[in-house]
């Protein structure tokens, strides 16, 4: 009898957890799902949401689907190129945050990649980019043509996806994205060149082009989980000051990263005209001399190393590196506090986690 | 008495034109719109439809409000670049012959345009074009860079439109036609240089980059209209029809049109390594060694007036032209066809006429 108990136990466990995997996936309800205690660190966080992060990749692979067989070929190659699904990472834990308990989000998470991938292979075209995550660019390998129009592709692949959710409010916020995007690419390259860019237009470049798409996400995640406006705008500006603060991080990176771990050398900002904001600092504190000098590498495109390490020498001397981290951690502190409108959970846990990561990662 | 009945009557009239002027514009209802018998050539079609024309046009212009003035400036040269807005008046057409009768159809109009625009500057700098319509194009004006960018930014910003339509039909009919573009811009980009792309992927780049979008908008006029899911049908391949007949008239111009009138050179598709329909022509029946030649000249984009002179001479010789100006003819008459699944009105008759116009014209 006492053996036969057992059994029915054993049984009734595998019942259980036999239902639990077929059940939509929801941290928070869920027993077996993500703990609060157990997620300290960005590995925790791809630990306990690798599931659904496998659930995006899937995603991102049955789109591709053209009957142009030479589109699913180059989509694929910049598709797996070593992009950490940030965003749909992101998207997913804004829906799971509001209490979304379905699976959708794993397409809309592959549709915000298809997006930010699509810009990636204009912006390397444009920037006449050689590496990208420390490979050749697509454009490198296929030519600037093939990448332009798979770009094309990708943006238009995404928005027939888009439409299927038929949320008006997807729609909009996606489209919305999609356009400053646009909007921030074309603002950067009007400074291209020019060192005299306000501090203002600097960020508004950096919303733009950046923060737009992670914004997005985390308003759609919240509008698939038919979350309240006030979570929506909540979660949107978290994802606004998180995509801001990034893209300082990043920025200011390219004055201090290890070229090799970056997977592109330093100074390239510079190099290609464009003034971020430790360079905008540093032209603010320094001498008329020094600045002479570094408007005039930027107008011709001339950086030798005896300028880049002088130029490094200053930001250290006016703490223009110092200046710009800060900035970026304040936009995190701005973005933290937001999580605050939201009870605790392993998901706020996560998007905290994530939170932070975004300034500290080398790429 | 007699003086104040024909006042009275004068004033009727005031009343009777001030009513017509607020109602919304309906060819087929409202006396003092285009009649049938009027509509012979396309003069008459643009003088008949002159006012949605208009508000198509006014439309272009408002929905440029980017915060960045550089996408207004550039995306207003472009689009003011002397485009015939054949899309728009096709897609309001179809609106009107499946009985619409607000005035929505210029917003959607407008916003076809700027995805016809979005491709021609993606394709200018993908074909490394200088002329456009006999001007510089943007790309020899502002750079590659710009016009990618400005690019995507009027896909985006027509994105942002559409979705305002609410309509899910539109969403989806137009976010396919984009993609398709896409995939047909690969294709060609695939067989670029290769003299030896087989006829169907001819028809099938062909149907992809031009047929597409005008498919498209005659979709979307009469989804727009609330007609049949039969006449929509109808109406799209009617759009598939006329699209694939205007690239082949239009590939088949580039062997024989008057240089100036086109804009561009004779011989430039050749030049630039694309294989149109005269030239598959000509291929499969000319000799091994004229065949030999234009292969060469293809694949090394080295073409003299010499060579380019027998080409003329062989396409001659082999009726090529003729063959492919009855293909665009065949394709032509396929689309009037679908028109008689539509009663006879104004729009129709207006159709007619542009249907014929789209192989005669010299763009």
């Amino acid at each position: 009898m006492g053996h036969s108990s057992v059994k029915i136990t054993h049984k009734r466990v595998v019942v259980c957890l036999t239902l639990f995997a077929s059940l939509p996936y929801h941290p928070r309800t869920i027993s077996g799902g993500p703990v609060i205690s157990t997620i300290n660190n960005m590995a925790d966080v791809w630990e306990a949401y690798r599931h659904e992060v496998d659930g995006v990749e899937n995603r991102v692979k049955k789109n591709l689907d053209s009957s142009v067989e030479l589109v699913n070929t180059v989509a694929a190659q910049i598709l797996s190129g070593g992009g950490k699904r940030i965003r749909p990472l992101i998207l997913l834990l804004s829906a799971r945050l509001c209490g979304y308990t379905d699976n959708e989000h794993h397409q809309l998470g592959s549709i915000v990649e298809y997006i930010h991938t699509a810009t990636l292979l204009h912006d390397d075209v444009v920037d006449e980019a050689d590496l990208r995550r420390g490979k050749r660019t697509t454009r490198r390998v296929w030519g600037n043509q093939i990448s332009i129009l798979v770009g094309d592709y990708l943006y238009t692949r995404a928005m027939c996806r888009v439409v299927e959710f038929r949320s008006q409010g997807i729609n909009e916020v996606l489209a919305e994205a999609c356009k400053k995007m646009a909007e921030g690419e074309v603002l950067q390259l009007y400074y291209n060149g020019n060192p005299a860019v306000p501090e203002h237009d600097y960020i508004k470049i950096v919303e733009h082009k950046t923060a737009a798409l992670i914004a997005a996400s985390c308003r759609m995640g919240a509008i698939l989980a038919d979350a309240s406006e006030a979570q929506q705008e909540s979660l949107f500006r978290f994802g606004q000051y998180l995509g801001i603060a990034f893209q300082v991080a990043d920025d200011t990176l390219d004055y201090t990263a290890n070229g090799e771990s970056l997977g592109k050398t330093i100074g390239q900002d510079l190099r290609q005209g464009k003034a971020t904001l430790p360079l905008l600092h540093l032209l603010k504190h320094c001498s008329e001399q020094d600045a002479a000098m570094i408007k005039d590498r930027m107008e011709t495109r001339t950086l030798s190393p005896t300028d880049l390490e002088r130029i490094l020498f200053l930001m250290n001397e006016y703490g223009s590196v110092t200046y710009s981290t800060e900035r970026a951690q304040t936009y995190i502190n701005a973005a933290k506090r937001e999580l605050d409108n939201f009870e605790d959970c392993p998901a706020r846990r996560a998007l905290t986690v994530t939170a932070d990561y975004m300034i500290t990662r080398d790429r």
